[in-house]
């Protein structure tokens, strides 16, 4: 029988300063760096939900909301939202934290994460257990992202 | 009256070797390293097209379609696809360059920049000239593209 | 009247995945990389202690207990153990991280954060509120770590 | 029979946005910086060129005509001027570019590069077609670098 | 018969130049960095007298004494001060150097390198020769220093 | 009355264990990592010698005598051997050291470095005083390389 686990349980938090090796020549974070720091959190909050080895298949929906300066605390916050077989859909949050612990979301992305074996072919990963009507919710969503991933590899565009 | 630009004008090509700092921990063009190149050239791209300072707005549709591993040669390639008032698509292709040159398509990316000026405020680019049918059935596609991120802010998934 | 915070308001955690970049030419995580990551670490806990800048003022009993290797998750915990009138202590623990969850320590570090406001001069910090035995026992250990250090500049060794 | 190449068949075009990352103290891109963009663009066209793996035997007259600073756009441009049996010479000119377009001329540099097989032996490269005057000089100055670089190692300075 | 060395022979020397490359958001050379600086030259003292690999064991009494800012020069000394059968003590003193040469200690730790063959086993190193009352001295201290980690590590704090 | 001042206080060392950061994908010290290296070193001893900031001219005859391969270590000396009014030649010789001690030759390099102000305008150097035969071959050695670099500049190759 399958294995299943919490969102939970794959729940990972990630801070940086921004310091000038982030920024770019007008002292603002850098997309792509950004990019790198989301798919890295999502990365690891996939591993920990299928105890594999993964590979980021596909980003959607990826909005800078505010821009981030020099001396900012970023916050990332990774959940799995929902499982395929040998995907898994990570959610992650990033947040602007002030000094007093304050949060302001900057960017929300939502990525497909494969689990692989040493060969690099798909693995079977635990199915996600649906805990809450925010989960629920989230999870729906994602079958309609998956949805239109598809629709649009179709028509391509 | 507002400038006009042709795509070829903002053409950008941009290699990569793999090399160790590039991977993950099996070899693996490390996803996040890929994303950084492509927010890198399609920011080029669109300061070429905007002659001023840049940030990246969104991003759409990334999908990884086949891994890169160490000793491999990258080619990324960026030209601007559709403009607005103030924003431009990018469009991103990149590709595994054999030794005798056939490239394979391993990502596609489409990204939403924006002019700035240097207090961060959104600056009017110069329009699109639409040259070829390829370019207008890519503008169309654009409009589409632009279209679907307006419901999906709306419907929230 | 001095504000007071409590140990958990500060409490970081930070993941990494040891990749090609991070270790020696024997394939082991690099001593000084993973000193970097836990002076980060602690640094973010200070700042969210102390609502302000801050800058390392000694780094005390640093103990590497186990190797890592490239592939291995690294998990970093800190958390404040004790504040001076400027000063704090932060407790930097370092664990590998199994696939199924298992964490074995690494490392442990005491790290002396001073709060500096903009010009670099020490500001005044937040009082630790003690709320378990675990905690008092550790801020014990702190005045004890306190002590020695004072002995060890008078003594010079 | 022994390939022929074309020297637009390598010609390897790279652009840099100068970052804080890439400057020194003094906010201006540091030389070590650019003369390892040099190398790797270098590296690109002489891989193109010959098919196989190279290694960097020398580098000739590297003159830095104006200064670069954070902020700027760079542009480097590689091409294949010369071909020996197992060698190649590579020459990269580097620009700064204009928000219009226009680019000024910061560093020219003539690189040798070696193709060597797996084991680090060299191995043969194709020969290059001479196809305009302009190659045709290139061609003969290329010769008298040789020769000079002969006569260098002899007289030893 | 156990091979003897001097602690001039591995002596060793490094220096840095700060840039922004190496400061946090404020200006400041990050404290994490220098960490790295002296772990490394640490590990380079080490090999020259073990003439083997060396993994770093612990760090002690690592004190900032002045901080260091951007286009500030930095200087890292290191020599050995002791040895075990298979592990050596190892201080660095870390300085600023003035334009005019003049040298400002802004740090002084002492590490515990242990020397290890390929599969990561201590092997034994060349015993320290004392030359002077100063290496004498060092090497006085360098007991003292390894009776209070033991001491530590039994009354755990 | 200008300052003068002898080679040796310019002299400068500089240490590097080769790891994987370093390399390219087959395992062989990067050129272009080297040549980073190299034009730091002589910065450093340039900045030694005119005690103001510097900017590179010029770098010629760098030759790759030998590959140097991860966990190799390179050792690099770089000492001032000519000066101009405003200009220092700074040679750097850079070498793989064994285990024993034993140092080969793998580059010798020679740097035209500029001394500047802070507006980034030349500014006086010391004059070199020559001690010894040596100095003093290296010396005329110096201005045969000048005289030619003027001669390739009139000769356009």
């Amino acid at each position: 029988m399958r294995i299943k686990k919490r969102s939970s349980e794959s729940h990972t938090e990630q801070q940086y300063m921004i310091r000038p090796i982030h920024v770019n020549h007008y002292g603002r974070l850098f997309g792509g760096e950004l990019m790198k720091w989301i798919d890295e959190v999502a990365g690891i909050a996939a591993m920990r939900h299928s105890e594999s080895n993964i590979t980021t298949a596909a980003i959607d929906n990826l909005q800078f909301k505010a821009p981030a300066m020099t001396g900012d605390m970023i916050v990332l916050i990774a959940r799995v939202t929902y499982t395929g077989r040998t995907s898994m859909e990570v959610r992650v949050d990033t947040y602007k934290e002030d000094p007093d612990g304050t949060r302001h979301v900057i960017n929300r992305a939502y990525l497909t994460e494969v689990a692989i074996d040493a060969d690099g072919n798909p693995v079977e990963v635990p199915e996600l257990i649906i805990e809450s009507e925010a989960e629920q919710l989230e999870y729906e969503s994602a079958l309609k992202r998956c949805e239109l991933r598809k629709q649009r590899r179709q028509e391509g565009f």
